[in-house]
């Protein structure tokens, strides 16, 4: 067992530092991947680590490696992983925080002298918001052979500017091959972007998977009529069907244990007194286990048989898969927590991160720390810097003992 | 009693003649008022009623009154009227088989040599539609003093022409004072624009008034987050609150025998994996009864309340009273429906009609046919040849009965 401390001061004011590059005056981050402010983070990234004793490689989609050589040179390094990219009204933590506790724990092994058997690394993957180029989560995506190269090459931007314009903009098409360095087990450290933590008073979350999700196209058919010569009893109002249907799948949700989400809802021609003819909305069923998000979907698709008939349809539009983190890495991260005296639970991340893909490749885990009012993708995104000292210090704590182990 | 008959056929011709001022491919009507279709219309109308002996003046406005002389040169005369204006997708009878009666009942009796003792009006009432200019009902509620045709002559277009300057360019701005000719009562027939004639199999609608409506704007306040991190019972989900309010108002509606919709919504930034934070949405409430409309009212207040406490709104933005018809002029639309044998009920309109304003200055009753699926403002708008003859025939037997009457 180790006595290293995480320097709680000295990660907050790397984490205010960064927050320059595309700062913003509401105090917000706007760092898109592959602009000019994602080049001087990546800038300033290389450098620290550099300092820090690191040989930094780049691959082509300009994932960026820091490696910290371990006592054993055969050994496959254990990585700290996450991003450094924001959505364009992003806050200051939102993948940050995972790569700078990687550089603070670096810091913190060099002011001990600590020598590590494993090499660490620490790793910033490109484009995980997916903002600029969609789709999200490429960079590790491109690593973990989720995606080709060249289709990462070939995307995008909303001002027609391709990825690989934009990467050679900014000189950042390294020449590591796709898929190295491995790395025997990745860790990342990131905020929950949601309340659960906050509201149950945990300080670490050990997270267990991703949800499984689906997203769906539902439309509903009435019969556009006026409002004022329709009886209640005549109608056939597409809008208190889809009402229906938006309560009728939370419902469904609820005693599931899953969550149900209409984010978008339309009226076609809509009219202040006409009884609406068209309604089209989205809907958004998640599960952590995946047979039960199938069973969601068949209560879903039975309900609007009920309640509507043929004048209801639902279209798949999207269905990603459940995630399972792995269970050696998830020990380390419950026993590091308690090491740290933080208290903690399982918790399983709703949200998409670059462990997804990487989880296909290489033993991982993620540790959540609370956000205030689960705020995130806003400039008001917010953690103390005692969650991120303790957050940062359970990481430390699994990222040794489990390099040791394995 | 009268052995008088309308000829069914020439009726329906005259309806098939005027459709194609402004016809549209789709079967249906474009005839926006004050435009050069209008114009044409409004000269063929003149033209026609000249050749039945009639004298046609033209007001300020543009409302033109047909009469007929009657023996009695002291009575005021008895009115038929409605308008020949369309919706931009509007059908071929919404307003024009009002006027095209008032026509064939003239020609009627002058085929039969039949001198009544008032003189006998056919009215064409200027934008009762409301399609170019705002507000709908303008003609008619100018010349009953509910609007100065000075604001009348003010309102502009989509394009940017004022009524004044449209009224010019067709040439249609009479010498008449405003609120003159005057008259004992008007008789408007139209089609009930909704499906419960036809559903009940009734021929005629003896029309009593017009419902109370009121129109609101509803506002609900929840909490923007993460669709995948924001467990069900941690939202404030303004889309689902919405959901109820539309179903409760709608429950509101039904109890107490009126009508609630909602035809417009929207979601404030909307995402389809976000938690709506705000929604706005139109509520549309309507009854027969003004105090029974303040109690819908008061409900749908406490619901709100109820539901969401401070987190929704609703704000008032449009309050017009019912409206209650003739008691002289429904006796005489009653006894005319079964003199033409036709079936018949009392129904409260749900729509407005120029009908609503001339009620404040004259006896007012309106008479409603079905019309097909209860559909209108649409190109497949659409009544039968005998739905339409009957309604023309219980218009006779109404008007000449309560002429010799009062």
């Amino acid at each position: 067992m180790h006595n290293l401390k995480i320097d709680g001061d000295r990660l907050w004011n790397s984490i205010l530092e960064t927050a320059a590059f595309g700062g913003t005056p509401d105090g917000g981050v706007r760092r898109l991947t592959l602009s000019g402010e994602d080049r001087a983070v990546r800038d300033w990234f290389r450098h620290k680590a550099e300092t820090l004793g690191c040989r930094v490689s780049v691959d082509a989609v300009g994932n960026m490696f820091a490696v910290r050589p371990g006592s054993d040179a055969e050994a496959l390094p254990i990585a700290i992983g996450s991003h450094l990219d924001t959505q364009p009204t992003g806050g200051k933590f939102d993948g940050i925080l995972g790569v700078l506790a990687g550089l603070e724990i670096l810091q913190t092994l060099q002011d001990a002298g600590y020598q590590t058997r494993r090499p660490l690394m620490v790793v910033n993957w490109t484009n995980e918001e997916g903002a600029r180029f969609s789709p999200a989560m490429l960079g590790s995506g491109v690593y973990a052979g989720v995606f080709d190269r060249t289709y990462a090459e070939s995307r995008v931007d909303a001002e027609g500017i391709t990825f690989a314009d934009a990467i050679e903009a900014i000189d950042y098409r390294g020449e590591t091959p796709i898929g190295e360095p491995r790395f025997a087990a990745m860790f990342e450290l990131h905020i929950e972007q949601g309340p659960v933590l906050e509201r149950e008073a945990f300080d670490i979350g050990a997270v267990t998977g991703v949800q499984a999700m689906r997203w769906y196209d539902l439309t509903v058919i009435g019969r556009e009529s006026h409002a004022g010569s329709t009886p209640m009893d005549m109608r056939q109002d597409a809008l208190a069907d889809a009402a229906n249907l938006i309560l009728t799948t939370q419902d469904i949700a609820r005693r599931h244990g899953g969550m149900a989400t209409t984010g978008q809802i339309g009226i076609t021609s809509p009219s202040r007194n006409v009884i609406p003819g068209k309604v089209t909305m989205s809907l958004d069923l998640r599960h952590e286990n995946d047979d039960t998000l199938q069973a969601m979907e068949q209560d879903v698709r039975a309900a609007m048989q009920r309640q509507c008939g043929e004048r209801a349809v639902l279209t798949g539009i999207w269905d990603s898969p459940a995630v399972h983190f792995d269970a050696g890495c998830l020990a380390a991260i419950r026993d590091g927590a308690a090491a740290a005296g933080a208290s903690h639970r399982d918790i399983v991340s709703g949200a998409g991160h670059d462990s997804v893909y990487i989880s296909r490749v290489a033993s991982t885990a993620m540790i959540f720390v609370p956000c205030k009012d689960g705020l995130s993708h806003n400039p008001a995104e917010s953690a103390t810097r005692e969650q991120c000292t303790l957050g940062a210090q359970t990481l430390l704590n699994a990222v040794l003992a489990y390099g040791e182990q394995q």
